[in-house]
């Protein structure tokens, strides 16, 4: 898209040991000493809102399992179409209260009946008096937007404070949305880290052609850190998958920006094209779902703007669903690769050279919880 | 089959601290302090005799692998039928003498033709004289009763002063008896636990309809709790499975009795007719498979008393055999859920308010073995 | 095979507890103190050269990943025909380098492209300047004899004063080999001891018929332990395949005699007839793959003389193939219950009573690796 420059190649070139890099304006002078912890085993902090489940997974009058960070959290719709979220065991016997029956606007538990309403408060026992119910179960905050189940949870007293997101692009006609999702088996930090680094253009090879990314800044905050780039075309013709996603080569005179950012503990790719237009939108959530956060459910959403023929989009969305297919398997096989390696090795090897990345992770240290995941490296002999 | 009272009701309501409960009249005035190990890592007490296989399934001239606790056992029979239990590893290099060869009285490694009599000596060793034998393996106790095969995997001294269990209604022409048995992925203990607690109706309402089970009263001695329950039902008609397994429904003459067992470490459930018949004789025992006596053989003797029309239990086998299936699926499928929690709790959560499951279960801390169960519970990442 | 006489049994009575036995004339008068080590704990010694692939398995222009004792390398053959081994991780993600590129005579990362020599060194990162690369990843000593690659893992230092094994008889037209290879899920160590102590014919008496070894005598140097065996039919007559691979039986003037050897790290065995002839010669090597070295690739040479009617060999080959077959899969299967059982019991409770194979353990401990493999032999229950 752009005219290779020496200029160009000398800005873009990176230090490996200063944190000085690419031609940002906002970025801060140093770098904070990397703290001693191991990245992969930062816990996600929970004092945020989190996607556990597609709205349409949880059907009216009906139970639904999910996981955070290995603790099980049961979501509930009621008849008339409320939801709540408890604790997903029952203050009895510990089974999964989704297993239950929802009566009205409580659950039952289908072993021995205890019965729960919004609040996790036991309000039945069938073979006790109601003056001596016991004590009920968690009650997590849990909101619903733009078709996603978010649930709070880490200390409830804060979640008035912490917003949801806003999905502007998902509720605008001019553009089209299509809902990702997968389980991929690696700490969500892996995710980010591949997301912003875009020198990665080299795995999707063969499905993108050759392209090169080109830093043109970043800016970091206190809870965000985001990077533009401009990209080139090193070699062959535009595949036609790419052009619907990120629109058609412009050649030298192309002006697209693409900026990522993580905006924590979310993520964000958009795209602005010469005109001031958003032509692309990608919001992105990594939620872990064991204890060890070795496995995330991915729950994106992709806006792209309808261009000016009517339904010319629509009808090239299967393409458009294949390709981010294909580019979303590449980047879970590899990001699944470094989470073998790093489990391997017990310790965080990673060699990082591209300033971006070096500060993503800080931040992600910075923002992560302030415990450490209980792993345990040693190769087990099952006895 | 009861006609509900608020007195019933009232007699049924339970304290969730107190230990006095129910109308029973054996109960003992107070409950011991709950000792503070957790009962599902309590082992199973080895000085019993314990069902480790059916009769049938160790045929004659034959070796059969099983387990108790971790402990691997091979069951011989020999051409002559007689039948021993040895360690189930071979003294030289370990493996497994299930693998090997019945050679008349005795049995022979696969590897390297080491043989063991019955009492476990090494009586050859093809490349050795007989005058420089190796030691031998263990021998345990061995029994044959009712179709089941018994071991006795403690101190053999005691094996003679430990009665085996009685298996009257299977002898009885009467009845007629249904063996159940199936690996169940929990600690003994919630097998236990489940078959007494009748307020568990609710699990099966899709089999049996609404019951509500009311409690008599309960009895305690050292080595045993026991309760009586009857029956009322709530909603809906009898089904027919049910009709088949526990008779008819007497409508409000029904003055049917369960009376639910646990004469360590087995357990009993019978029926008895308002006439004084004995309808229904279930025997069970659960046994430990594994180290962490996470697993459980379950071997049961369903006896039914056989009606006055000949023939008429025969053809109805089939009905009643799909019925409990169903039911013992059900049962399965949520201790299974139960010892899960446990495991990802990792400590003892349970929140009984029953006084008569209190009880039970510090029986099965008291009467099972002195050890803790070394299990593990960080979340393991294999490296 | 032999005549069986009083004499012949009485010499080839084994002493349980000394170390005489045999008729071994070169054999120590004593052995030393068992150390304390578990031997199945014992690491192989990395300074040797180590088969990891067949040749045919490393295509031109394309990388293959294998494993040594849990250390991932890549082998990497480039367009030329050239072959080299590295670490299979790139330097700065830790990502297999076996999924990347060949180039030339170098590797690219999939992930971001960093590329990498024969050597190691870091060569290229497209979004960095040349004069400020990483560091780069370990090279291994990589040669190729005889259709296997090899590959030394230890100190690379040591490398050329180790010699590569010799394959005579497979570069010998006289001979035709057969190459066998499987992954076994053990500790080597059961499979030296496994094809030493011929006094396991037992375990093949489906295949072989009841045979007896007898074991003429045993040498031990500082890095080797070898024993001859002649063999003795006890019963039956002499099956096909074993007629093909190991030749006709001679009848009492059969004086053929097979030495098993292990030369630490690998293993042959050999049978040379009354004549003086090699008829079989078999070399075999098993290569730890993963850390706790509970699995090895067994990779083996088996040459056969070709008898003296032209093309007799080729037309048996398919019998051989499946005898060699069903003898492995049998010796597999014993040396993989060895390993469960001592994974299970934790420790080694090996009671060997031959002289032989006590000092191959002994050799073995001598020559292994000085660390201990780090198991944990605890049951585990995942949370």
């Amino acid at each position: 898209m752009y005219a290779e420059s020496a200029l160009d190649r000398r800005t873009n070139e990176l230090d490996n040991n200063a944190a000085a890099g690419g031609s940002a304006s906002a970025a801060p002078p140093t770098l904070p000493e990397a703290p001693p912890r191991d990245l992969r085993r930062v816990p996600i902090h929970p004092d945020h809102w989190y996607p556990l489940a597609w709205s349409r997974e949880v059907k009216a009058g009906r139970a639904h399992g999910v996981k955070f960070a290995g603790d099980p959290i049961v979501l509930v719709r009621t008849a008339t179409g409320k939801i709540f979220a408890l604790e997903d065991r029952c203050a009895h016997r510990q089974v999964p209260l989704n297993a239950g029956v929802v009566e009205g606007e409580s659950i039952r538990c289908c072993y021995h009946g205890w019965t729960y309403d919004c609040s996790g408060r036991c309000v039945d026992v069938p073979y006790l008096g109601k003056e001596r119910l016991p004590n009920g179960v968690r009650a997590y905050p849990c909101q619903e937007r733009a078709g996603l189940i978010f649930v709070f949870p880490g200390d409830p007293g804060l979640a008035d404070q912490k917003p949801l997101p806003e999905f502007a692009s998902v509720a605008d006609p001019k553009y089209k949305t299509r809902r990702l999702g997968r389980e991929v088996k690696c700490h969500y930090s892996f995710m980010h880290e591949n997301l912003m680094d875009m020198n990665h253009q080299f795995l999707h090879r063969k499905q993108m052609g050759m392209m090169r990314a080109r830093s043109l800044g970043r800016r970091r905050g206190d809870d965000f850190v985001e990077v533009d780039y401009v990209f080139e075309r090193e070699g062959g013709k535009q595949p036609v998958g790419e052009a619907l996603v990120f629109g058609k080569d412009g050649g030298q005179n192309n002006k697209d920006v693409m900026t990522v950012r993580t905006g924590y503990p979310y993520q964000t790719l958009r795209i602005v094209s010469g005109s001031g237009t958003l032509v692309m939108d990608l919001w992105i959530a990594y939620v872990p779902l064991d204890a060890a956060q070795r496995t995330n459910r991915t729950f994106g959403m992709l806006s792209i703007r309808r261009p000016g023929v009517p339904l010319l989009l629509d009808a090239a969305w299967p393409l458009l669903v294949w390709f981010t297919e294909r580019i979303f398997k590449e980047d879970r096989e590899i990001v699944e690769m470094e989470q073998a390696a790093h489990d391997r090795q017990g310790e965080d090897w990673n060699h990082e050279v591209f300033p971006v990345i070096k500060e993503l992770r800080d931040l992600l240290r910075q923002c992560g919880g302030r415990t450490v995941i209980p792993i345990q490296p040693v190769p087990a002999v099952q006895g």
